[in-house]
């Protein structure tokens, strides 16, 4: 079955190329996870690719909190994920004028080189997105924004109204990929999938095979229900690199989610 | 003639460590210009500091747009801005929640090391500020968060309410040192000042001695009204970096704002 028809409405509508490579990935891999990979060391980062690598579609990263990073090691593992077939989602909330985040693409980290994925706050205005997407045209390269429609951590500022005007913006900006939202409710996630339309991805953190565990009160949401209302993606961490065995709780990840893909056509 | 005393009820209300540094170089520098220092090489800054750095209180960094950046050069460099007595100021617009915000404080670049001051967006929640305030603390420095209270980049979604929540939230909060606002317009700078009280910092962009001045329709506002409208630290880029005599511009800038706070007492 070609990537087209699994995606149906969301393969139609949204023609940004890396949007389509993400579609065809998922499809390869019959998975629709992102690792959240918050490690510290290079070491970490390389245990946890080599563990769960094959059952994801996308890997997130924060470059900037590796003590060890260095540009060969890096090299070395974007070649590693690469070689895996999966994307690398440097979730690094970008939150300046257009301009700068531009420059921000470059420097020692050279996020645009490898990252095929970065997340944004629409907050400074939407020259962003035109900022981010000029970083990977200038090295020839593909990339996709996924803007923060919501959060869920205490306190945070993004209000109904804020969501409404993330969403109407992105949702007709050619070099938005999709948004970020809350998986923990199905049923508010059904909401974000009506407002947003067909077109543009949603990817999800906050949901677990254990619902309703969490670190500090957080709640999570059941992968299978965040699909089926509307996520195209579920972000997971410490459901897979905390549990016994990784690469088990990463494959029962792409098993459902897949599963949930083909139930929602 | 003591800090105390210039800064009046400023330096009364405002007892986190890094605000009265700053108070104290301002007087000892006689001057309230950070200098908005974007350039791409070590070279380049290095060269505007060795140029202006005796007209400055602060120096406005982006540390991950420099190309040929290394542990070694930044090193010498934060040296030399230490010894011309000014404090370095990393832009990096903060915006992930404070776990994160935490550790992207360390990582390669490890920013709690040499910068005293750095910028955050309160969008994610307050809790960025512990997080941030958290990194410091980790290395046994202090340093200053920066909220952004305004912007003035087309289509932002800084608005009043959002403003309102910003200020509100922290003006109370003890790791905060200021908010960053929009210096065109000294009319409401004041609006700005009268929310904030007399406790925060308010340091603002947006400011030329030659106003109405600037690239592609931005408009620019006077040193001294600003200060006089209730401005702590003008941030000033192109007005000194593009001048044909940066020092001298510099200059020109350190005396007219110095002149302006000791008229406002």
């Amino acid at each position: 079955m070609q990537a087209s028809e699994i995606w149906g409405e969301r393969w139609i509508n949204n023609a940004l190329p890396m949007a389509r490579t993400y579609m065809e990935v998922a499809c390869r891999k019959q998975s629709l996870v992102c690792l959240a990979a918050d490690r510290k060391t290079m070491a970490g980062l390389n245990e946890l690719l080599d563990q769960v690598g094959p059952y994801l579609a996308a890997l997130k990263t924060h470059v900037d909190l590796i003590d060890d990073w260095s540009v060969e090691s890096w090299e070395a593992f974007c070649t590693k994920a690469k070689s895996m077939d999966l994307l690398i989602f440097e979730d690094r909330k970008f939150a300046d004028i257009g301009k700068i985040s531009r420059d921000q693409m470059s420097g020692v980290y050279n996020i645009r080189q490898w990252a095929d994925l970065v997340t944004a706050h629409l907050i400074s205005g939407q020259d962003i997105v035109d900022g981010l997407q000029a970083g990977w045209n200038d090295v020839g390269r593909n990339g996709g924004v996924l803007l923060l429609a919501q959060m869920s951590s205490r306190g945070n500022l993004l209000s109904p109204d804020y969501t409404d005007t993330v969403v109407k913006t992105g949702s007709i900006h050619d070099g938005v990929f999709g948004f970020i939202g809350n998986g923990s409710k199905p049923d508010d996630l059904k909401i974000l999938r009506e407002k947003v339309g067909q077109g543009k991805l949603i990817w999800t953190p906050g949901v677990n095979i254990a619902i309703g565990d969490g670190e500090m009160g957080q709640r999570y949401g059941a992968p299978d229900e965040a699909i089926r209302a509307g996520s195209d993606c579920i972000i997971v961490g410490s459901g897979i690199h905390k549990s016994e065995d990784p690469a088990k709780s990463a494959k029962s990840y792409a098993e459902i989610s897949w599963k949930a893909l083909l139930d929602r056509r």
